[in-house]
């Protein structure tokens, strides 16, 4: 999807979010600042949030020589999300949908969004796991569930770290085999990389690889050849969140979009209201 | 005040807001988006945030061709203010402690406020009139009744339209003959110009001046004569809202601000919550 005008002091917010992560030197944050504004008034709009935002946090990166400045955010986000992962896999085990309460609950992973809210606490995710639960899930499981029995290779494009970790409850639904977990290439806001991966587990059950970019999202184009590759072989492709739909809703691929409305730009796209649980089929 | 980082992307969201009040052309809300980014770029942040707004809106008006933008919801917010202003005057008569109940009137007002609500509805404004009845207020009465016995002349810097109505409970409680009320000299956002305060009333009751400026707020250097020699020769200022205290914060004359703390940068500055009442003396 192309970047709407509320999306640009969206971003704007973002950056000022990550450099003061990044940096507590009040002119570098005024210098990054300026170069965000200086580069959203030259923009191609019709270019992915995502694909703006990219170039924002390279900026970012560039400042602190690569270091990766939501790293004590995500640690605390992952052993937030394995501390409570045995309660919720018992809630999957003994569910009468056990694939539908896997989907629930990574997507309640999804508030575990730096881009969105700055400070994802306990409570937050504790009340986002009950309201996954309990509130409506527009979704059609049972096509979902016979795209997963049909396909050869499964490609989980995972989003966030912590919620890396509630995605453990839903790949375990699939058959280990077939599944690809892809992760970003290169730490961008709270992004899950290998590292966040690893910390979930999801290496010791499945392939992971990374897509080689350092975008907040899929941008197909600026992904390794290996992950095109895999994308483009896939069957099926899971995409958790809200950076990849941005970056893949108009793919022609056998894609699912797992996520939660978090904003009302994605909310109008969707068709839904902000907070609604999403599983959307090609 | 200068411009806080965290006031960019505030700007930018509002410069939004009103070009999208302006006109449904999305080619030309993107233009002046873009005209804001390279202009927040450029600016010098040691000036207050109404500064650097001014600039913003004067575009917008431009491509107007001064057209108020914001005309509607002034009539809609003095209409609502108007309605409920009897009711309000009654509460003044019959309080124990008629000037702190005027005061915390004028502060219930000062959430009609488009640059920080788009859409200030009844629900929202009687809300407001019950928490400014009941929050504490943490002033000295005492000593601002003084001030008002003591001066000679009185200005009162208005700020916003619908808030000006609420605005009379206060300019009523003080002796007429010595007040003067000061309006805005150009439509900017929501602020009161001099339809409201006709509309209001205030008119009929006390001198009512322009300020010959647009700014969203009291650029003394960017006012009238006319207006600056009020400001001079004035024995108390009681200036109301964000925007006043923004422009007026490190200004020497005798004035009491009169506000809602709307925004965590203005919280921080006053060193209160964000939603606390303030009369803030000299």
């Amino acid at each position: 999807m192309r970047t709407l005008l509320d999306c640009v002091p969206c971003i704007v917010r973002q950056a000022l979010d990550a450099v003061r992560r990044t940096t507590a030197d009040v002119q570098a944050q005024t210098r990054v600042l300026r170069q965000t504004l200086r580069h959203l008034a030259a923009a191609d709009y019709a270019s992915s949030p995502p694909a703006l935002a990219q170039v924002v946090h390279r900026a970012i990166r560039e400042l602190t020589h690569g270091a990766d400045a939501y790293r004590d955010m995500k640690d605390a986000s992952n052993s937030l999300a394995l501390e409570i992962l045995p309660a919720l896999r018992e809630r999957v085990r003994t569910s009468a949908a056990p694939l539908e309460t896997a989907i629930r609950l990574a997507i309640a992973g999804n508030v575990i969004d730096a881009a969105i809210t700055q400070h994802p606490d306990r409570d937050h995710v504790l009340a986002a796991v009950e309201h996954a639960l309990a509130a409506p899930l527009d979704a059609d499981v049972d096509t979902f569930r016979a795209a997963i029995a049909r396909a050869r290779t499964i490609l989980y494009l995972a989003d966030n770290a912590g919620e890396i970790v509630l995605d453990r409850l839903l790949v375990e639904q699939l058959p280990a085999a077939k599944v690809t977990v892809a992760v970003r290439g290169t730490p961008v806001i709270n992004d899950a990389t290998m590292a966040d991966a690893r910390v979930a587990g999801l290496t010791e059950i499945v392939e992971v690889i990374d897509n080689g970019s350092d975008a907040p999202g899929t941008i197909l184009e600026d992904c390794s050849d290996l992950f095109r590759e895999r994308f483009g072989n896939a069957d099926l492709i899971i995409a958790k969140g809200q950076g990849n739909y941005e970056t893949l809703s108009s793919s022609r691929g056998n894609v699912f979009f797992v996520l939660k409305a978090k904003c009302p730009v994605i909310a109008a796209h969707l068709g839904c209201r902000v907070g609604d649980l999403i599983l959307k089929g090609p």
